[in-house]
């Protein structure tokens, strides 16, 4: 099942889109916003997905074409967002260019952190930032949504408790976090709002691509037009879903709507590319003593994607664009002092 | 005004409570939840002031005695909940207690991290946890909700973007604490779900005691009913609530009902207590070289207030217990190999 949200309000319009991408229908009969139908998924699935499989069959009333322009985030906002860094020969490589030794444990013990999650960019909104210095970043990852999973729930208890996977860009600011990072307390500043992709999916979308709770397709990114890596998903995911799972419940209860996140996805093939901009400048600074590649500047275009084993895109594409920002008392302010 | 969430389905019934704490009214046909009030606050805010007017004056209808202990904490789950660590000699002491001095920059930049949101704990509702041996501890706080801030929002356009105050008690897993900060990612599994206070009021409650956007009465903490320390919230606050939300919104925009918070109140006067265990215990150490109160055992209970100056309760309390957690699959292998 595909499933997207429209921009309305502030938790989007759901809708069911067809496997193919072309057509839509509204679902608000059956759950108003998707948060909705994630509170109440025992009781709604059923119902989005016979509305689905008509969709699909050409038989639904009141088809709509399908215009992922038109779409927020799947969970235009989220009660919680935790970004793992399952790809670990990318954190490795992030010490190994500040000559770092990485400690042997981060192959076992899975890094993650919070991310904000009450309000995030649609798949083709843009990236709006104040200053092109912060270090303006893309990160393509993998997200799952979760229903409610208890405290203490371990990989081998998870059952299908995961619900529904989508894409993201995970939005970076690489020139703020060393100080952020130095503070002790994670990313705060460094890390602004995601994008995830138009449409969130149904584990069951992607048939034997799903095994060993990962995706085992490429992850496609593009950098103003030109293809910038597609590193496989399935490859050197040291930790899987399960695992990224496991570790936020361990003292805590998990609330439906939650979204974790993969970290960048990373290969240790390096002929594969890289899914952000901060890999490709590490394997530069490590092979020729300096980065060369410059982080996003104002205009630049970032797109994500991922196609199955005919091409066909899974999940449709987030496509954005860096822009610069300035807030609005500022705005007026100089509206106000412009000289007439 | 003041205002609370009953214990209803996921998002709680918002009603309005009376100023001593006293009454209570549906404000179901205003707005059904808290999320949904400060939503469309502008369009609310009025007809609740309305509402709270006539409770207190007694001329409001279906009024029901106010109970604490069937509230949720007045948002039961948030978009965002960050948490500052604004009182900076709490910091300091952390810090000389383990021998390390604290950066300079720590008295200018803030301090502040992304916690969980998802769900959060009733004011007398249990703290679970499935091990002592994590060192379960509480936190003493303040909090504000704000409504929309647009990204680059600074300290003087805050303007009322603040709409309500609350106490937490910000539930810290100290043992899990070190092995998680030394990643460098920032705290996740030590930091479980927080407790609100039953009541979440608009700054004008608390008349002359709301300036500089701090608050200035002592919060008073019980450890199994104990005075286990009062400091005043108003002193020693190096980062008031403004110059916290300036810190959030540097880089992103901040959604309705995101929640802030003080971090552990903390005087620099030590005869006033502590609002932690961990900061007696560093105390301790810095004294006598080893800490010797324990963290909190299952059975123990934490009661955090704070009075105005005639001795009345603001917020109402939080009042929690500790006890043994065992997730539910856990119980039904128990249960399924229970000797018969």
């Amino acid at each position: 099942m595909k499933l997207a949200s429209l921009h309305q309000g502030r938790d989007g319009q759901l809708i069911v889109v067809s496997r193919d991408l072309t057509k839509a229908v509204h679902a608000h009969d059956i759950a108003p916003t998707l948060q909705f139908a994630l509170d109440n998924w025992e009781q709604v699935e059923p119902d989005l997905q016979h509305l689905y499989r008509n969709l699909n069959d050409g038989v639904a009333h009141d088809v709509f074409p399908f215009n992922p322009h038109g779409c927020a985030s799947p969970l235009p906002r989220a009660y919680q967002w935790a970004d793992g860094s399952a790809y670990v020969n990318h954190v490795e490589l992030v010490r190994k260019a500040r000559g770092a030794a990485m400690p042997e444990s981060f192959w076992t013990d899975p890094l993650m952190y919070q991310g904000m999650s009450d309000g995030f960019l649609g798949p083709y909104q843009d990236i709006q930032a104040a200053d092109e210095a912060w270090g303006i970043d893309f990160e393509g990852e993998i997200a799952v949504i979760t229903d409610d999973i208890p405290m203490g729930t371990r990989t081998e208890q998870l059952h299908d408790h995961i619900k529904l996977l989508m894409l993201v860009n995970d939005v970076s600011l690489r020139n703020l976090i060393p100080n952020e990072l130095g503070k002790g307390f994670g990313f705060f500043q460094s890390k602004p709002a995601s994008a995830f992709s138009p449409v969130a999916i149904t584990p069951d979308e992607l048939n034997d691509s799903w095994y060993d709770f990962k995706v085992h397709h490429r992850l496609t990114v593009h950098l103003n037009g030109e293809l910038f890596g597609q590193p496989h998903a399935g490859t050197d995911m040291t930790f899987n879903f399960a695992e990224l799972v496991q570790h936020i419940a361990k003292s805590r209860h998990v609330g439906a709507g939650t979204i974790i996140g993969s970290g960048t996805v990373s290969n240790l093939d390096r002929t594969s590319g890289s899914c952000c901009l901060a890999e490709r400048r590490m394997l530069e600074a490590i092979e020729n003593g300096i980065p060369v590649t410059p982080f996003m500047k104002f205009g630049d275009t970032v797109k994500i994607e991922m196609f199955d084993d005919d091409g066909r895109s899974i999940f449709g594409a987030i496509e954005q664009k860096v822009v610069k920002y300035t807030n609005v008392y500022d705005k007026q302010d100089l509206e106000r002092h412009k000289p007439v």
